[in-house]
């Protein structure tokens, strides 16, 4: 089995190979000076199994082509099985349509994996767990909220696991069960005209001698981790951190969460962001390829 | 028949249905703050036939994308028969692998779209005609070589249209017969390697007292044009004008264009480039799009 590290694998590529022993090559790629994408794929044996790795944070379009003209390479020089491996998903949030003549972009891009010819697609905790479904091979999700919970015992004495939603709860607990902590969520309120995001609830009390770790999947414009800090802090908790596996901090994010009083990140490498404790995640992909190859 | 312009249709959906006698809609359309791309289609009538108008200059990959939403979107909503009306068509130059590994950009694009749901194609000269045949579908390429005469007959009035390349001659040639002047040509020679390009023949005399029209399909980092008029300018041409279907201009092809000579560029609205003459081919799409539907 032979391991590529696409021009968005940011590293993941050779951290599989090393954690299964096999070998990893970088695929060759530029822009023209138009801004079309160019793809090279290294040397691959015929028959070779092939495990590709790119992932699809911004400039997503972009990225997801490069993926797909490294999948049609593959095919040219005759691989094997082709395995996906696409550590950020994008699109997972448009998994539904709420407005009449929208497009479904997490169905589209589903559909252009399946017809791409990969055979295999594995993924770490997409927005939408429900859409790998629509992948036309084998799947697979990695679960990484065991990876967390060693990167915050490090730092974190007294914690209290917070959800940003009420639907993120259980996957909190289960932090909170390795952290063996308290288990506190947000019941938010989405205006779904303006985006804006309010709390119906109150974390209740207890809170003040506890380090409050705000935990989500993802950290995306960071409304919600800020938000969820400012209740943390008008509960008197003595420090605030927040924990999301894919840390896309778009615009000001950063700011936004650092304002509200987050004093740290911790985030997975399925997108790259120097300003966070970053936790590999290679580890649990490659032991999702061998159960997935089983 | 519905008309529906997208992101990046630069107006050529509403001349097409002025064209037509019928209506043209815009697609709603934004980026997420993290940089995902949102699409949302006008109401269609159920099984109403649609034409969708999106051309694909740079950004490129997202200009795909979005028009693979766009037809999810259509599909969703029960809309009838779709074609695609994309009047510059990305990757076309990726039309062959040269080395071993590469992906063929110019196939997988034609995979997409024939995987889309649109059941018809119309494109405006594409760099390799042939890979229009790789769509699964009706299609039809238009010609707007007969469209550059009048609006070059306008100021120039001692006219030689000089092709880029010999391959380019026929094209070429036809222009010169409507403009009922000489033809001449260069022949190329591309380094595989650095992508320079140089001349391996001269033009010829009797240039000196007449205004050079260089003719290519498309002008992209502007080398071949800039080549081109250095040759005219040598053989004496007063003055020099350049026409391409497709301006995509990448990075400083403008200034290297004028600063070799060209005083005037002729180019059609299949790409936005607001130093050009425009000329307007939604016409020509409409005549195309009525033969194609007989």
């Amino acid at each position: 089995m032979l391991v590529l590290e696409g021009p968005a694998g940011n590293g993941i590529g050779f951290g599989i190979a090393r954690a299964l022993g096999t070998e990893c090559r970088s695929v060759a790629h530029r822009h023209f000076p138009d801004g079309e994408s160019y793809i090279r794929v290294p040397h691959v044996p015929r028959g070779e199994e092939v495990v590709v790795v790119q992932s699809t944070y911004a400039p997503q379009d972009k990225r997801i082509v490069e993926l797909l003209f490294i999948i049609d390479a593959l095919r040219r020089v005759g691989a094997g099985s082709i395995t996906a491996v696409v550590p950020y998903l994008a699109y997972a949030r448009q998994n539904k349509v709420f407005l009449e003549g929208e497009a479904a972009g997490a169905d589209v891009i589903m559909r252009l994996l399946s017809e791409s010819g990969a055979e295999a697609l594995v993924t770490v905790e997409p927005h939408d767990t429900s859409m790998i479904s629509k992948f036309d091979g084998r799947s697979a999700i990695v679960d990484p909220v065991g990876l967390f919970a060693p990167a915050i015992v490090k730092d974190v004495k007294s914690p209290v696991v917070i959800a940003t939603d009420k639907g993120d709860r259980k996957r909190a607990e289960r932090l909170a069960v390795l952290l063996g902590c308290a288990c506190k969520h947000v019941e938010k309120r989405r205006n779904l005209k303006t985006g804006d995001v309010s709390a119906a609830n109150e974390l209740g009390d207890g809170l003040g001698e506890r380090e409050a770790v705000i935990f989500d999947d993802m950290i995306s414009s960071g409304g919600t981790v800020e938000l969820t800090a400012r209740m943390a802090a008008a509960e008197g908790c003595g420090r605030i951190v927040a924990a999301a596996s894919h840390l896309i901090m778009a615009d000001d994010a950063y700011e936004r969460i650092k304002n509200a009083g987050v004093s740290k990140i911790y985030g997975l490498n399925t997108v790259p962001f120097g300003k966070a404790v970053t936790i590999d995640v290679s580890d649990t992909i490659a032991k999702a390829l061998v159960s997935l190859s089983d």
